[in-house]
C-alpha cells in the first residue's frame, strides 16, 4: 500500500506541483490557518509518563547516559532487572476524558493541538502496525489515542486544528541502531518504519500539522523527507491545508519546512524573515510530566504571557507544552495556567490572533512592550503597568488621527480611550486607574492613526 | 511569654490537676500560642491516597455505602476482589521529603500543622503496635511518616507547632463493630485501640494540637475522653502547651474543648464566644488528594483569603488543608495556593498574627470588609478593591486622631497614609492608585484613633 | 461407637469436670478416633506462599535472622523497601478449590486434615476481628479459607476429621514482643490476642485437632494454656472429640497433651508409651511451598511408605505436611505422592488402619520389617522385597497354627498365603512372584497364629 | 545484512549443491546424528507462561476465539483493558539457571533440546531486532533466554544437541494480518520479520535442528520457505548438521523436510518410510504450563515409555515437551518424569540409541511388545510383564544359534539368559524373577541369532 500510494504521489508530483527538492518544497505558501491561529498546545505523552521523573528523555538519561540521578531512582524504586517497556502496563489513562481535554484546550484560546504521536521512545500512541505491541492499543491505555484525541477535537471544538508530532529516531530502535552503525548508507528503519508509519498516520488521522523530530543524526537522504514533503503537499489528504516543521534531516532545521523552531524554546526576540514557532514548556525543565515538579518549577502566568507577547510580535507562534500523567490527565496547575491564558486571550485576543508584526517589535524606549497590527491598528502589549501609570512610547509617531485606547477597560462612558501627550520622540500614555481595567497582567493599548518611528 | 506561661502553668499544677468533668476540663485556659497563630496546615493522608478517587472516605463510600460511583471505579480499574487493604503497598511515599514539605508550609505563612495519623480506615501514620501490619511502617512506605514529618518540622522551622489529627472510630474495624453492635456497652476497642495509640503517640510525638474526629456515634463515656484530657492536661509531656479540638464524644461537638469545630469548613460570620477553627480544604470537594480534580475544583486564592478574612475576624483559626499523593508529594496547585497565602501574609500579617477580633466584625455599609484590631489599632481587611477607587465604612467613627494607612502601600514619600472624608455614619477613605500597591488581593487598611459605631 | 463415645463423654461430664492443671488435663482419655485414624494431612498455606521461597520461615530467616540468601532474594527481585506485609495482595488463592483439596485427601487415605489457621507470621487464614486486614478476607484471597475448607472437608469427606494448627506466638508482632522485652511478666499479647483468636477458632469451626505451636519461649502460665485446655475440654463444643499436641509453653512438649511432637520429623523408631505423631513433610526441607525444590527435594513414595511403616508400628500418627501455592494449587508432585499414598493404603490399609503396636516393633532379624497388630493377627511391612525371594522373621515363633498370607497378592486358586519354614530362631517366608503382587513398594505380610519372640 | 547473506546463499547455491526445489532439498541425507539421538526434549515457555490457564493457546484462546473459559479466567483474575502484551512483565525467570536444566535434561537420557525461540504469540526468546520491546532482553527476563540455554547446554551437556523452534506465522501481527487479507499476494511480513529472525537465530544460535511451525495458512512460495532451506542446508553455519522439520508452507508437511511431524502427537504405529519425530507432551493437554493441571493430567510414567518404545521402534524420534513457569522453573513433576526415563534409558537405553526398526515393529501375537535392532541384535520392549512369568513372541523364528537376554536383569552368576522354548509360530521365553530385575516398567530383551517370521 506505501507503494502504492508512493506510486500515487509520483504521479501527482508529475501532475502538479512540488518536487523533492528544498526549492520546489520551500515554495510553498503556507497555509493561512496557521498564521492566523498563534497560539497551539503541545502535548508530551508517553511511557515516560509513567516513571514521570526527570524529563520525557527518560529511557536516555537512564540507560543511554547513565545518569546517576536515573540509575538511583531506577534503584531505590523498582527492581533490579526492571526494564523500561516493564513500565509500558502501568500506562493506564484511566482518566483520560478526550471531550474534557478539548474543553480545556479551547478554554486556554489556542487554535490548534500537537500530540505526541510517537516521541524517541518508540512508544506509539496509536495502533501502528509497525510497532505491534509497543503502542497504546497493544499495552496499557488499551486505546488508540490519537484517533481519540482527534475525534474530540473535531467533534467539541471544530475551529481548533489537529495536528501530530512525530519523532524520526527512536535511541533504542536496533533497526535505526543498525543503520547508524553503517553511517546511514543502509535505511531499513525508514523503509520498514518511519514511512509507513508516517503514511498511515496522514492517511488515518489527517493531521493538519506534522511536527517532526529525532531527525538530527542523519541528512534527509536517509530519512527520504523530501520525497515524503512531496506527496504530503501534493497528493496527501491533508495536501492544501497542512503544515510542517523544520526538522527532516541534519541541517534542516531553521532553514526548510513551513515554520521554522530552531531550537527548543526557540524565542529570538526580534523579526524573522520566515515563519516560526516558540514550542516552550509550561515546565520549565521538562516536557513530559513530572512528578517532582514543584510550584516554581511551573511559569507563572505573568512569564507565560511574557513569552507569548515577545513571541507574536516577532512574528512566531507560541506553542504551549502540557504533559498529561500516565493515568491520563492535566495535572491542575497546567489546566490553571492554560485557563489563565484563555481568560487573557478573551478580553485581548483582538492584539493577537490574525495579527502581523508591526514595523517594530518592541518599544525603544520602553521595555517590556510589544506591538503587533492589524489593518491600520497598531497594539502595544505592556507587560508592566508603567510607574506613575504614565507609559512612554519612543517606537510611535503621532498623527492628528492618532487615538489611542486600552482593551478590557472602560470609563464611566463606556470609553476605553486613554490620554496621551506628544512627546519628541514618541508619545506619553496614561493609564487608567489600575481598578478599572479587566485585565491583571499585560494591557494592551489599541493605537489608531499613528507611524511608526 | 514563655516566662509567663512557665509561671502560669506551674501556678497550674500546683493549684489544682483537672478532674475528668467537663466542667474541669473546660476551665483550662487556652494556651497562648494557638489564638495567635491563626493559621494552620492540616493534611490529610493514608491509604486513601492511593486510589486517591472521591475523596478520602473512598472506602466507606465503596464498600459502606455501595455509591455507584465508587463501585464502578473499582470494577473498571482493579481484579474482582480486590480489597482496601491490597492497595496500601502501593502507598509508597518515595517522594517524600519532609524538609520540603516543612519549607513550603513555612512559606505558607502557617504557624502550626496537623497530620492525619490515622483516619478512619484505621491506617497509622506511625508504628503503632496495636495497628500491626496496618501502618506507614509494616507496609508500603516503610517509614514512621509522623515522625518523620515531625522532625522536619521542629528541626526547619522550629516557630511552626506540630499537631496530629486522630480518628476515635474506624469504619471497618471488627472491634469497633462488635462494640456498637453492643450498643456500646463494651469497649474493648477503646481500651485496646484507642486508648493505647492516643497515649503512645503524645508520648512519642508531644503533638500541640490533638485533632480528635470520628467520635460521633459513641458517647464520651465509651470513648473514655474526659479521663484521656485528664491525663493530657494534667500529666502528659504537652500538658502546658497543647490544645485539643471539641470532637470527644456524641454532644461534645461545640461544647468542649479548647477550640471549637462545629461543622467542617465552620465559618459562621459571626463573632464566637469561644475559641474556634474553621477547618477547611483547598479542593472543594475532598480532603484527601483525588485524582480526577481539575483546576476549578480548587479554590481560587481570592476565595482563600476571602475565608481567612472571615474567619479571623470572628475569632477563628483556618485550618488550611492539603492532600499529598500516595507517592509523598504536594500538588503544585495545592503548593502554589499556599504560597500564595504565604505572599499575601508576608505583607498583611500585621492584621492577622495575634490578632484579636475588634467590636465589629465586617462594615455595615460595605460588604466583604472584615476587621480585626490589635491594641489601639483596628485593620480592615478589604476583600474587592471599591468602586472608582472610594470605601465607605460604616462601622468605624472617626475622631480627632483619625489616621487610616494601607498595608502594603508606599507613596513617593514613603507614607503608607490615605486620605479620607468624614461621613455622617462613617468614614469615605479614598484609595491609591492600585498600581502602587504590593498585594493583588484583599488590602489591608489600618485605621488609629478611631471609635467603633 | 458413637453411643458408646456419648455415652461415655455424658458420663465424663457428670462425673467431673477437667482442672486447669497438667495433672488433671493429663487424665482426659484420648479420644478414639484418633488412634484409630493414623494418617492426617498437614497444609502450611500462608503469606509465605506468596515469595515461596527458602521455607515458610521466610519472613524471619529474612528480617529476623537476615540470612544472606534470603537478603539476596529480596535485593534481586524486589523494590527496595519491599516489606513482607506487601506481598499479602500476592496472596490471591484464585485457583483454590477445596472441594478439589478434599478429593485429593480422601484419595491419600488419610482421616484428618491440619490446616495452619495462623503461622508464626501471623497471618490468619480466617477473618479473625483480632488480625485486622491480616488475614485472608481482608488482603489477598478475599475468602475464609479456614471455612472453606472446613466446609468441603466436611461435606465432601466427613469421614475425615478437620483439625487447625495455630501458632501461638507470631515473630514480629509487636505486642508479643512488648511481653517478651518484660519477660513475660505482662501477657497483653495472650489476652489481646491469642485467647480471643484460639476461642473465635474452636466456636466457629469445632476443630477436632488442635495444633499448637510457637510456644516456647514462654511458659505455659503466660499462654495460659491450662485455662485453655480445660475449657476446651469442659465446655466447648468440640469438648467430647477434640485432641491436642503438647506444645503449650515452655517443658509441655513431650510430656503434655493428647499426643506427643516432640521435635519436627518426630520418629523415635522404638515404641513409645504415649499416643504421638510424626509429623513430617514432602519437602525435605520445608513446609511451605517453596520454588526452587527441585524434583529430588521430594521424598520419593519409598521414604514416605518408610515414615509410614517405622511411625505406625512404633504407635504414632503419621501427618504428612503439603505445601499449596500462592494461587491455591497443591503442586502436581505433591499430588501424585498423596494418590501413591492412598493407592498403597488401598491395599495395605489393612496393617494401618485401627491396627496397634504389637509386641515388637521392627524385626530382630530382617532391618525394614515394621510389625503392627490387630486383634490375633499381627502384619509385618516389609520395605524391601527379599533377596532370593525369602524372608526371614526373627520376632516371631510360629504355632501349629500358623498362617501366613500377604496383602495384595493372589495366587491362581484366589488364595493369599505364602510358604514358610521353621527357623530355630524364627520362619523363613517364601515370598511369590513379585509380578502376581499388586503393590510395587512395601509388602504386607498377615501372620495369623504366631507368638513374639 | 540480510540482503548481503541471501547473495551469499545464491553464490552458495551455484556453487554448491541444493536448489530451492524440494525435490533438490530432499535429496540432502539426513544427518546422521538426528536418527541416533532419538529422544529430544521440548521445551515450551513464553508469555501463556505468566497466565500459565489453558494452554500455550492461551492468547488466541482468549481473543482469537473469544472461548469462554479464558474469558471468564481474564474477567476473574485482571483489570478490564488488561492486555496480552502486559502480562510480559511478569514473566520474570528470576529461578531460571541454565545450568540446572541442562543438568536435567541431560540425566533424562535426551540427546538433543529444542526451544521454542518465538510461538504464535510472537514474543522472541533472543533479542530480535525485528520483535523490539517484545522480546525476552527488553521486557521481562532482561535475558538471552535462546543464548544462555545454548551456552548451557554446549558448555555442560556437549553431547547433547541445541535446536530451536520457531513459529512463522503470528496470530496478531498486524503485518501477517495485512498479507493474509491480501490473500499471500504480499508477504511484507516475510521479508521483514520471518526471513530476518531465521537468519539471525541460524547466524547467532547455531541451532542443529529448526523446528519450523505455523506454516499451515501460506504456501511456502509465501514463506520463501525453501530458499531459506537451500541457504541453510549449502552456506548457513550449520549446513552439515542441521536438520528441519516438515512445516514449511501448505501441503509441505509429512511431505518435506529432514523429518515428518504429521501432526501433534503424531504416532502412527506402524514403519514409515521416512524419517518422522512424535513431538508429544508430558501434560496431556498443553505444551505450556499450566498452573490447573493436576497429577493426573501428567503421562505416567508407564505412559512414556510406551510412547517411546511405540515410537522408536516405527522409526520416530522421541520428542519430549516440558513447560517452564513463568519464573524459569521446570515443574517437578516434570523434572521427575525426566528422570524416570533417564533411569530407565541408563539401562535399557541400548535398544533405543542408535537403534534401527526391525523388519517387524510389534509383535504379532502379544500385544504391547516393541522391536528394535542394531546389527544381528533384535530387541524386544515388554511393555507389561507377562501373566504367569511366560511370554510369547509370535513374530520371532528361532534358530540353533539363537540366544535370548534382559537387559537390567542377572542371576547369581552374573548371567543375563532367559530360558525359552520353541513353539510352532515363534518362542515362549521364561522371565526371570521380577525381584531380580533393575527396571520396574517395560523390559527389554535382547535376541540373538533370530530370524523374523
Amino acid at each position: 500500500m506505501f507503494i502504492v500510494s508512493l506510486f500515487l504521489s509520483l504521479l501527482a508530483v508529475s501532475r502538479a506541483q512540488y518536487e523533492p527538492t528544498w526549492e520546489s518544497l520551500d515554495s510553498r505558501p503556507l497555509p493561512e490557518w496557521y498564521d492566523a491561529a498563534k497560539v497551539g498546545i503541545f502535548i508530551h505523552w508517553g511511557v515516560y509518563s509513567v516513571p514521570s521523573f526527570g524529563s520525557e528523555w527518560f529511557w536516555k538519561n537512564w540507560q543511554g547516559f547513565g545518569i546517576q540521578k536515573y540509575v538511583d531512582f531506577m534503584e531505590r524504586n523498582y527492581r533490579p532487572g526492571f526494564t523500561y517497556a516493564d513500565f509500558a502496563p502501568a500506562f493506564t489513562a484511566e482518566f483520560f476524558e478526550p471531550d474534557e481535554w478539548a474543553s480545556v484546550f479551547n478554554a486556554s484560546g489556542a487554535r490548534y493541538v500537537v500530540l505526541t504521536s510517537k516521541h524517541h521512545e518508540g512508544f506509539t500512541l496509536w495502533p501502528s502496525r509497525y510497532s505491534w505491541n509497543w503502542n497504546s492499543l497493544d499495552v496499557g491505555p488499551k486505546r488508540d489515542l490519537v484517533g481519540d484525541l482527534a475525534e474530540a477535537i473535531r467533534s467539541k471544538t471544530p475551529h481548533i486544528h489537529f495536528g501530530l508530532y512525530y519523532s524520526l529516531y527512536e535511541w533504542f530502535h536496533p533497526i535505526f541502531q543498525s543503520d547508524m552503525s553503517h553511517l546511514f548508507t543502509t535505511n531499513e528503519f525508514v523503509t520498514k518504519k518511519v514511512m509507513p508509519e508516517l503514511n498511515d498516520l496522514v492517511n488515518r488521522y489527517e493531521p493538519e500539522v506534522i511536527w517532526s523530530d529525532g531527525d538530527w543524526d542523519a541528512p534527509a537522504l536517509y530519512w527520504t523527507s523530501k520525497e515524503f514533503l512531496a506527496w504530503l503537499f501534493n497528493a496527501s489528504p491533508v495536501k492544501d491545508t497542512v503544515v510542517v516543521n523544520d526538522r527532516w534531516g541534519t541541517g534542516a532545521i531553521c532553514h526548510h519546512g513551513s515554520f521554522y523552531t530552531c531550537f527548543d524554546r526557540y524565542n529570538p526576540g526580534v523579526l524573522q524573515n520566515h515563519k516560526w514557532e516558540n514550542a516552550m514548556t509550561l515546565d520549565r525543565h521538562s516536557w513530559g510530566y513530572r512528578r517532582e515538579a514543584g510550584a516554581s518549577d511551573y511559569l507563572s502566568f505573568r512569564e507565560l504571557v511574557t513569552e507569548l507577547a515577545e513571541t507574536i510580535s516577532c512574528g512566531g507562534n507560541l506553542l504551549v507544552n502540557v504533559g498529561p500523567t500516565h493515568d491520563g490527565r492535566l495535572p491542575a496547575i497546567m489546566e490553571e495556567r492554560l485557563r489563565q491564558l484563555g481568560s487573557w486571550l478573551d478580553v485581548n485576543g483582538e492584539a493577537v490572533y490574525d495579527s502581523v508584526p508591526w514595523k517594530h517589535q518592541n518599544d525603544t524606549l520602553t521595555p517590556g512592550v510589544w506591538y503587533t497590527s492589524k489593518g491600520n491598528l497598531v497594539y502595544a502589549m505592556v507587560l508592566s503597568w508603567p510607574e506613575k501609570d504614565v507609559l512612554t512610547l519612543g517606537s510611535v509617531r503621532p498623527t492628528p488621527q492618532t487615538h489611542v485606547a486600552m482593551l478590557a477597560y472602560q470609563d464611566d462612558h463606556g470609553s476605553s480611550s486613554l490620554q496621551f501627550t506628544i512627546l519628541q520622540d514618541g508619545i506619553a500614555v496614561t493609564f487608567p486607574a489600575m481598578s478599572r481595567v479587566g485585565s491583571q497582567w499585560a494591557w494592551v493599548l489599541v493605537l489608531q492613526g499613528i507611524e511608526p518611528a
